[in-house]
């Protein structure tokens, strides 16, 4: 199935994922990673590069966890992809974060919720079609108050959002699930069948034009900024 | 002079630079970035080695500006270095943002000011020694109250901090230098030479193990540690 070699690669919480799609086989590797992600991340590739045998040049593109998450996370794993993918010349491909914890619910319709701080959630809503995902509620950020069920049927929640805003999630939204997997976090060996599916549809681009997808507003001003305020 | 080849990477603050050493002579590029990094450094790069052919295994090392400045510009510069380094099998190199002010300033002696947002400063002072600087004060994070000339001598005021926050800076201090100049920011050109001292010095180390240098305490809180907290 599917014949072809990626390489992905997720920092978008506080854990650290890896994995390499091989003609359809997925070896990965993931750790609890805090704040180290650039220190963990390279050793990660490096180990599954070598276990493997496999060469950067002889992947077909590499893919990241383009968001939503981390602010500085989902830079982390955009940037080393970027640098990786530039050197080989290869494509690059971002895959959901919220698809991506769908792909492990194990369900037909899912509602994923993760956790974006600030007493605030990402989340979105998916429905299994054919071999992927069509999105039936796209990304984004709100107050965990407004998540809602989109439609009929079995519905599962999935992610970390379930945990983390378990006492501020409405009972109503909670009440509507028929299953919920709070343990579910972005990971990379999930992305990897998302990413070939994205790449068979065409959606791989140039390294230059990777970019995260944050949805939260920018988190600071630049001094520019600042300074257009002042004088404003 | 210093036959070796580098590209070397800054994007601390909103500005994005790169930088190629090739045996003395030095190709760079700068652009004002605001918040699209990500974005610019790619095609910057590919740019400035296209135009000199040089390919990036043919360089010594690859060098980053390693802050402090901004959280998310610092782990764009690191995680960009870190792909392409461990992708040409490449050792790194991280360059102070201030120590590249003071190369900038023209002057044996150097105080060094950058803005570190929320009403502070990141600061240091340097002093010529031979081919380089000598550090006299130490980077730190501070309230623009307590920078300070750490001794006898002219002493030049260099970075943007003198701009951002000239309205705070005590008269002290300002009357106490000779000259500021306020339109300095870290810049890849300048610290492609502190990087060639730097390998000269034997600072080079392994892809994995290149990180910024923050300064500022964490930005945001994991969940794990918010978790921690509640139930402390």
């Amino acid at each position: 199935m599917c014949a072809m070699k990626l390489l992905v690669l997720d920092t978008s919480t506080e854990w650290c994922s890896a994995a390499l799609w091989l003609d359809g086989r997925v070896e990965a590797r993931r750790v609890h990673a805090g704040q180290r992600h650039s220190s963990l991340l390279l050793p990660m590739i490096d180990a599954l590069l070598r276990e493997q045998g496999v060469a950067l040049r002889e992947l077909d593109a590499i893919a990241y966890g383009a968001g939503p998450g981390s602010f500085t996370g989902l830079r982390i794993a955009c940037a080393v992809t970027q640098g990786l993918a530039f050197g080989a010349g290869l494509p690059v491909v971002g895959v959901s974060t919220l698809e991506s914890i769908a792909e492990q619910a194990g369900a037909e319709q899912v509602l994923t919720v993760l956790d974006a701080r600030m007493a605030e959630v990402y989340w979105a809503a998916y429905r299994r079609d054919g071999a992927g995902w069509r999105t039936v509620c796209a990304p984004q950020l709100a107050v965990p108050d407004t998540v809602t069920v989109p439609g009929e049927g079995a519905w599962v929640g999935a992610g970390n959002g379930f945990a983390a805003l378990a006492d501020v999630l409405p009972p109503r939204l909670v009440s509507r699930l028929v299953r919920i997997d709070d343990t579910l976090v972005p990971d990379a060996a999930a992305m990897a069948r998302l990413a070939v599916r994205a790449l068979e549809r065409g959606a791989a681009v140039d390294a230059a034009l990777a970019a995260p997808l944050y949805l939260r507003d920018k988190v600071a001003l630049t001094v520019d900024e600042r300074r257009a305020r002042q004088t404003a």
